[in-house]
């Protein structure tokens, strides 16, 4: 088994424009695209984390969309590795919108994904451990079992 | 307030192929592809209930991928709006990958969106109300008090 | 020989939204957009009948289109193989767009595109017989051999 | 009415390489892709002629496409005014495919497309007249009208 | 005039997977879309410095390219304002790249941008001064003249 | 060593319309979207000289850009090889503006790239001595060694 890591070791950030093309005709930008920056992120922080050119996503908790982001503010994403089981990675998220003239910065949403390290041939490999640093880490690392609980139950209710 | 209108109308249905753009190197499709897909077909599901030309995505509940699409599969993703509140719909969308040489039809994923509708200024407008007509669509709009009711304590929960 | 397949097996349905990066700046869709859209669909449903992984468009009929699809607007594809040769497939693809706000539905445009199912080193394979069940279909079955006919001549005048 | 403009004002050339977005999982380039440029480089010959911010596709005559642009390869579009209506123009567009590196240069297809003029509430407008300088110009200009009259019929025909 | 503010509050992070659209069919990563990157969280960095939400590339430096980037790479761009004049600001931006198996970092490359200022109508507006805070931005910020006279002279020389 | 080729060989034009995708929420083309386009048509000319499928770009020399490129405008790259090494070659690439209403044309920027020539695994390949047919491309060859040079200094002086 490999050497644990830090969960610093895998924060990742990412500021965007919000674009033309990422809006919907009143110029916010679409649900969608948010979700797709979410998930970019969630792999590249669980690729720092596993060490692998592939990392997979097994599931994404529910997204609460808390406020519009808008033609010509910044989007800016935090991604960090919050806890490992063998293969499988949760990543929590979070994206603030900020708007450049007044500063403002607002919450857009925040949620965790699943990320599944996976070889060539997309088959599930085994990753390093994971411990905390701060404070604020460690809350996010102590709070992991229940959540994965919670994710088990949702998905045997499903079936 | 609208005249109600039924579910079947809402009804939307998109085939895509997965191409290069699509794909991760080890040519499965990204999760966060899919997500946007789910969230451009809720939208146009909505829009076509509300009769705005504008519906944002409230929030998406949690989404497990549950088997891969890959490079040069076809996916097949249906939307359907199953409730409405006051302005928002709630809409159910399943995702099933299709291997085209060997006929083989796998579910992706399915999830349930909430999306509200705007008008040109960002403000929710209310919709008109919704009636099921076939059994399936029944069983969607007589279990969606429960999705409501769960949707509700999960956002209590995170603040 | 492959058994004969129903032509109503390779409908393909397709709803997008005209979103920014789809139009000019006087906020009307390109023709080249709608027809890289009929393309699409056009070999997704010769790939169904097929059972190919690829399609390659051998030629598209005159296109006309008949009125605009603008920002904002919905647009609804539909595909269908008509009739096929050996290894070609006549798809038959309509194009509507929507105001989602008045409902008013508009023919865009619609037009017959020939695909050759091909290997993967290109080369075509031959496909199945089809055979039309309702009326409508076996109207476009019918008039096949004429269309291919006047195809085969408009050919032979360019050389 | 607006000066008389020759034909080789409007001429409108594209060299551009075809990578990894543009083709299929066979790597030859989509039909619709083409389609898309050949739409592209016709607006932009259409605006030098009429001295607008915009035109619209009326009609595209059939395209037949003769031989597959690979991966790599490099495509040459060539555009051209050929005649002018009142409001709407003519545009002869020729694609050709080179590999680089054997330096072999085939046809891929060619097509005209009819283009209108329009302002910014999209209304068509009318346009300059246009002359022929060179033998080959004469001839795509002295063809034009018979094209015109089989556009008209094939129009008829559909309705 | 407004407040100065620190040359850290403009810093600007962004990490990206290297995916088939950005390569070319060698697999390596086009230089063009290495510009793109560098001028767009150019513009971001400056943005958050001047507090407008537009910001116009004026010029950017020479860019040398030391070691290519490949598919499935990870790239890590770091922006961050060095200095102000007027309306202008000059911003230093670094790339590298990241194999996530090894873990091998390496310079891609690194370039200096002068960013202006604009309003909505496209108008040059002054900006805040700034000051650096600790060794490396001031080595940054001291050198800033002499870049500033060299980019004068080229820009005489050139006409 | 392969036979000498022309300048005049290597030209290459492109056209282009400034559409949404392409400019910030102020409709200005954004810098990283011209410097994205003069890097792929440099390519297009290197290849066509190198008679190679890759060239990779090795630098680009500063860019100024003297006038903005606003939605709906055209813009005319010509790109033309003004000299080569063992294994690279300078390619010169000017960019113009053009309003279709007015007709006016505006320089945008020029610039020089240095491209070289690869094979499939991305290792530098000689190519083919190259010289110049009229008075214009004299002047760009013959002042071609001090560029070199220029270069070879700031590169020294950058470690
Ligand atoms: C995710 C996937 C690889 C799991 O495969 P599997 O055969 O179920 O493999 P396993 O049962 O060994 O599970 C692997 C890990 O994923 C976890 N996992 C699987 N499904 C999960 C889900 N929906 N949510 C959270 N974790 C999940 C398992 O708990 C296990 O974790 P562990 O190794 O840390 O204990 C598989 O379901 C898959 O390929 N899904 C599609 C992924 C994808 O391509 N997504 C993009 C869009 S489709
Ligand atoms: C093209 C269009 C503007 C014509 O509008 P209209 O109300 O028919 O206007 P007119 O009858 O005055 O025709 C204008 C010109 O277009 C020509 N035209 C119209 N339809 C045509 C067709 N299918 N093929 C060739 N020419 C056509 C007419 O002959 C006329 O030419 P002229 O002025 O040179 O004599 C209209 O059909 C339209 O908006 N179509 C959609 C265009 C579009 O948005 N395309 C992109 C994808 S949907
Ligand atoms: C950049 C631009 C706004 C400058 O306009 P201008 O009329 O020259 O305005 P000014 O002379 O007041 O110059 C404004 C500032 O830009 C600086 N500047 C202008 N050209 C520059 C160049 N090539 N390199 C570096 N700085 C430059 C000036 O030094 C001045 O700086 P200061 O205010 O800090 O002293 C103008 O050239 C322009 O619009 N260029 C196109 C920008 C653009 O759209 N880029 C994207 C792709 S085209
Ligand atoms: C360009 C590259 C291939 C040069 O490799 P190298 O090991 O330095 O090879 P060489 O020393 O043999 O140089 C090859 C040629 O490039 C030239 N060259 C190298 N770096 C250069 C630079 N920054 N500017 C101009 N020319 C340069 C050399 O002078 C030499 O020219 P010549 O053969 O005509 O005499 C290498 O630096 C590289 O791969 N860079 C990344 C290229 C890339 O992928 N760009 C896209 C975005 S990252």
């Amino acid at each position: 088994m490999s050497e644990p890591k830090s969960m610093g070791q895998s924060r990742t950030i990412q500021s965007k424009l919000v674009l033309p093309p990422d809006t919907n005709h009143i110029q916010s930008i679409f649900g969608g695209k948010v979700l797709a920056h979410i998930d970019e992120i969630a792999a590249i922080a669980a690729m720092k984390h596993a060490g692998t050119r592939a990392a997979v996503t097994a599931s994404i908790d529910s997204v609460d969309f808390v406020s519009p982001a808008l033609l010509g503010d910044m989007i800016e994403l935090e991604a960090i590795v919050t806890s490992v089981g063998n293969t499988s990675m949760e990543v929590f998220v979070s994206v603030h919108s900020k708007n450049l003239v007044t500063g403002e910065v607002r919450l857009t949403t925040e949620s965790f994904c699943t990320m599944v390290a996976v070889d060539e041939t997309n088959r599930p490999i085994s990753v390093a451990p994971i411990y905390p640093e701060t404070e604020a880490e460690k809350r996010l690392f102590d709070s992991a079992p229940a959540r994965r609980e919670l994710r088990q139950q949702r998905r045997l209710m499903k079936h």
